[in-house]
Order: structure tokens, then sequence, then C-alpha cells
């Protein structure tokens, strides 16, 4: 058979040491997650946030805890959730000691940036009595002053200043930690991670910082996500964008599904030309939308414009549809199974996709 | 200054022949180019659409030309047009001489199809008088029998597929060629062209086939297309998208765009936080709309969430914007420019970056 002639390609992904955030594994051979972060103002909004996020398909939830109202917001979330709760923090050491306490299932903090090393130790030992691994982030806009005047804004300083938080975790032989350098710069992005890459094995959680409105944003995502990714790099990610964190799930899981990383429903169009006799963009809009439910299905549908290469260029996809003057075919593994109405084409589609699976 | 801190990071390119098509080059160290292809049914319906394309900043324009009607549209747009235009051709040898007597740019044929080496012999003596490239195209979803037999859909069956068009134009001496291999897995397409680009020293034309509707194909597109580059490999690009072609320029500006290989508008947004006092995914929207017919502009525009660190996050783009309590403020370079309504905010930015220009 045609399908069984296809070889996968599959990504040789950096070796790291594994940390587990809740019930999570990240790093060391597990399969990269998707995160995101809340942007509410309440906990009742939050909560909302949150079951939208874990519907969406998010592995793992970050909230920013900027004072002690927001502290309270951690127990009763981490009793309705079972996806775990990192809690972003920064120089406030007891907001994090607050936070362990209250059950949270990872932290988000730069231990240089917390006010010295007996905080760092107060915070340390008690992340260490649940194991909660805390990131490192460091943002290309946020670097400190003396790395600035030896390095500049360059990945070379992003990579420096995340090293010197490694050091004080790994002086307290703390090494439950994972990594992240951002730049709104995807070419800086993606050099500061690969240099990264080649200096620690922890794992290292992907994002480009202020990607911006959602369309660009998931472009600049795409590309310096994707890249690392290509290259083995990452074991967590995070698409930043604009507006509903829902958005970024959709935009990660298309980036991970692209590479072959995470399983799930792909639409493939061929992109029309002179021959094109169906509305083929209509139908690949319609499928995507009414296919929205099973969008965790690990099928390929390939919609194309014509019934000369529709079953040659459909046949490594799972299931096709072609049609034109009124009749559609249904192809699934490579062979015609249905002749339909065209305007059936759809429906009778998903019918069969139900009926199998 | 802060600004002069940033260093930039320009991607080492593959060295390449240079080839060009009609009045552009593509490859050996010229700017990476953008591509699509009409998919219209009337000649007026394809001058139209070259016209969008053209305003919309594609640099080269691929026909299929699948009969001697099409061939007929040729001379009239190579009237009209500036833009270099391609013919597609699939195997009949006697649309590519005639496209070539029309006047086109350049031919997308692959020579191994066309019927035989003295068919070959005739096309490239025609392509020769005028310099014309030709692109070998080489699809996963259109392998020959043989090489699917030697080595199943793979990369290395691309790349062996695209070799044997290359033998026959080298063995008659026609360097003028690009070459192409697609695949509608974004894993499979990168691993052929990274294969690809070890083995040849022409310019490759980059694209991931049939890759969907706009949203889901644009990151397929931006991942695939998006970590050749990366990596250096390609000269030119092609997004392939169902429906309107323009937006297949779009995402690939943004793709060039994101890895600093094309300059244009940026607009940066902040990711918004507890401190946001204006509707920052709403304006970054509302600007990137309202900004379109300067999308060729190459500026950066922050829009901040709040007053607090507007200035100092924005000091690194071009312009900048936050507003909050009905006044909004504008950043030039860094510095107050402007404080003005907040309704007035963007239409204010707009009038002074025009004048500014």
């Amino acid at each position: 058979m045609f399908e069984s002639m296809t070889k996968q390609y599959s990504i040789n992904r950096r070796e790291t040491r594994q940390i587990h955030i809740g019930n999570i594994a990240v790093g060391g051979g597990s399969p990269i997650t998707i995160q995101s972060m809340t942007n509410t103002r309440t906990l009742d909004e939050t909560r909302k946030q949150i079951r939208a996020l874990v519907a969406a398909g998010c592995d793992i939830v970050r909230l920013a805890v900027p004072d002690t109202d927001t502290v309270a917001w951690i127990a009763p979330l981490e009793a309705e959730f079972s996806i775990p709760l990192i809690a972003d923090i920064h120089f406030n050491y007891k907001l994090a000691l607050a936070a362990i306490e209250a059950g949270i299932d990872g932290l988000r903090l730069n231990p240089g940036n917390i006010g010295g090393k007996q905080k760092v130790r107060e915070v340390v030992a008690a992340a260490k009595e649940r194991q909660l691994p805390i990131r490192i982030g460091v943002n290309a806009g946020s670097l400190g002053k003396e790395i600035l005047n030896n390095y500049g804004v360059s990945p070379e300083a992003m990579v420096e200043s995340a090293l010197e938080h490694v050091r004080i975790l790994e002086e307290l032989n703390y090494p439950e930690m994972k990594i992240s350098v951002k730049a709104s710069s995807v070419s800086m992005t993606i050099s500061a991670y690969r240099l990264l890459a080649k200096k620690v094995n922890y794992p290292l959680h992907l994002g480009v910082t202020e990607a911006g409105t959602v369309y660009s944003g998931t472009v600049k995502s795409a590309v310096g996500i994707g890249t690392l990714l290509a290259e083995g790099i990452g074991d967590t990610i995070r698409v930043s964008l604009c507006g509903d964190p829902v958005r970024e799930i959709y935009a990660a899981q298309l980036i991970l599904q692209s590479l072959g990383l995470r399983k799930g429903l792909e639409i493939i169009a061929c992109p029309t030309c002179g021959r094109t006799v169906i509305n083929v963009e209509a139908l690949a809009e319609e499928l995507e939308q009414r296919l929205k439910h099973l969008r965790h299905l690990p099928l390929q549908i390939a919609v194309m414009g014509c019934i000369v290469n529709g079953p040659g260029e459909a046949r490594e996809a799972d299931y096709g549809i072609t049609g034109g003057n009124g009749e559609g075919l249904i192809f699934h593994k490579g062979e015609i199974v249905a002749k339909v109405k065209e305007a059936e084409l759809i429906n009778r589609l998903i019918q069969l996709i139900t009926e199998n699976q």
C-alpha cells in the first residue's frame, strides 16, 4: 500500500533532565506540553478562563501573582482544577512562599531578583518539600544594567542572565528547573535558545514575547518556536498573543502538529489552480469549523480542487474529498469509498469519519 | 542609547548560483523574494488578481498554463505588468515553447516529464535565447513509480526525483534553474530541503504544499519555511493557502519580517497584565487594519497597555502609543511627542507616521 511507503520523520529531541509540574512531566523525552497564562482580574473570571483553556487542550496554566489578593485564589483554583498551575512572581519572595503554602504546582521566578541569598534559600527550601519546579524566565526587554553594559541586548546577554539565576539554584543543589530566554525579535529568540541549549541540560520553555496581534503574532511564534522545535530544542511552549489565551492554545497545537510532535486533525487543501472545479476554500473552512469537536483525532483530510489530481494527491491523507459538476467523491486510505451529490459531500464525510472512530 | 545596544542577528545564507526572472534576481545573495500563483479563470480576472498581488508586495507571479487558451493571456499580461511572470506547465512541451514565444519570464516545468530528450532540447534551446530560468518542482504527492519503489515517499525520494530533472538540464549545459521539493508534511519538507541544499548550489524555492485553510496553512508555512530560512536555506518563497492569493503575500511578508529578512511594518503589543488600562488588543488590531497600506514601511510600533511601563517598553520601537483615563500618549524614538485624547490616538499616530515619511 502507498500509505506504508510514507516514512515518518521524527525530530531528534535534545536530551534534558526531567521535571514534574503537578502530574505533568516536562523534558527527559516527555511529550512537548502547551502552556498559557490567564489575563483575568477576578477569581471568577480566572476560573472560567482556566476551564476554557483546559477544554482547548492546554496542559499547564500560569497565573500572575502580583499581590496577596491573588495568592488567595490559588487554594480554590487548585481545589477545582487538576491541570497544573504555576505562579508568576516577580521580586517578592513572600508571595512565592505564600503561593507554595497555598498549593501551587510550580513557580516562575528569577532567584537573582528576589532580594538575596537568604530569601532564595527560604523559597527553595519550601519548594523542595514538594519538589516544585522553578522556571527561570529571562526577557530581552528586562535585562540588568551590568549585563547590558557587558553584552548589549543580545542572545549572549540573555543566556548569561539565565545562567546567573541557574547558578544560584545549582549552588543550593536544586536542579528542579526549566529555563526560558524570550525576546520579541524572533531571530534573537532563536539564537538565545540555540546558545542556551548547548550550555545546560535543563528542560527549556519556548516562547517569543509580545508577539503581537493574533495573526502576525501566530506567524512570529510559529517561525520562532517552530524553528527551535525542528532543531530538537524545546520541552514546553507558550505562544504569546493579545487577547483571549484560548487562541494561544490553538496556535500552539498547530505548531506542534505541523512538526508531527502532536497528533490532531489536519485539513490539507490543494492551493487551487485553473483546473479547480469546486470551492476548495469554502469546503476546507466549513470542514474545519464542523470538525472542531474532533480536533484531537489524529486524522489528515485532503480537500482537492479537481478530479484529475484529486485521487493521486489525496492518497497520503486518511480521507480526501473532491468534486465537480455536482458530484463529489470521498476517498479513504487512497480508495474511492463514496460518490455523492456535491452538496452532501461534507455531511457524508463527517458521517464516515464518525462511523470509523 | 538603548537602541544602539541591540545587536542585529543576520542569518548566514547558503551560497547559491544567481538566476534572473525578468528583472528579479533569485539566489546568489539577492533578497529573498515572495511568489504567488493566480487561481482565476479569465484573462480579466487574472489581470485584476495580478494587480492586487503587485499592490500587496508580491515579487513574482506564477500562472497555470494548462492549454493554448491560457498561452494567449501571456502577451497581454506581459505587456501590462513589469512583475515577472512564470508559466506553470505540466507534460506539454508545446505549451512551454508557446509560452516562451509569448514572452513569459520563466518556466515551472519538470524536464523529465515532457516526453523525452528531443523535446527538452527544444524547450531549453528556446529558453536559452532569453536566459529564462526553469523551476524544477517536485511534490511528495506526485513522485514517479520507480522512485517510490526505491525510496517510498521520503525526502530522499523527493531529492532523487529533483536530481534526475537537474541532471537533464546539466547535460544540456543549462544551469538557469531553481528547485523546489514540497510536501504537505512540514517535517518532510524541511528534511527534503536540508538534504537538497547539501547536494546542489542552485537557488531554492521554498514552500509547503496544500498547506490548508488561511490560519492553519499559515502556521504550517511559517514553521516549514521559517525553519529553513532560519538555517540559511531558501532564496524565494511561496506560501500556499486556500482562496485569495493576496493572503499568501501577507503571510510570506510576516515570515520574512519575523526573521529580519525583510523590513516592514511591525506592531508589537504588550501581552497585557493587571495594570493594563487600555484595550491593547483592539488598538493593535485597528492599527494593523488602518496601516495596511503602509505595510512596506520598515517601522516598529509598540502598543503598550499602561503609562507605567509604556515609555520603557516602547523605547526600542520607532513609535509607541499608550493610554488611560481618556488620555493618550504617542512616543517617537523613545520620547513623548504628543498627548491627545484617547479617541484621537490612532488618527494622530497615523498622521505623524505619514508626515515623517
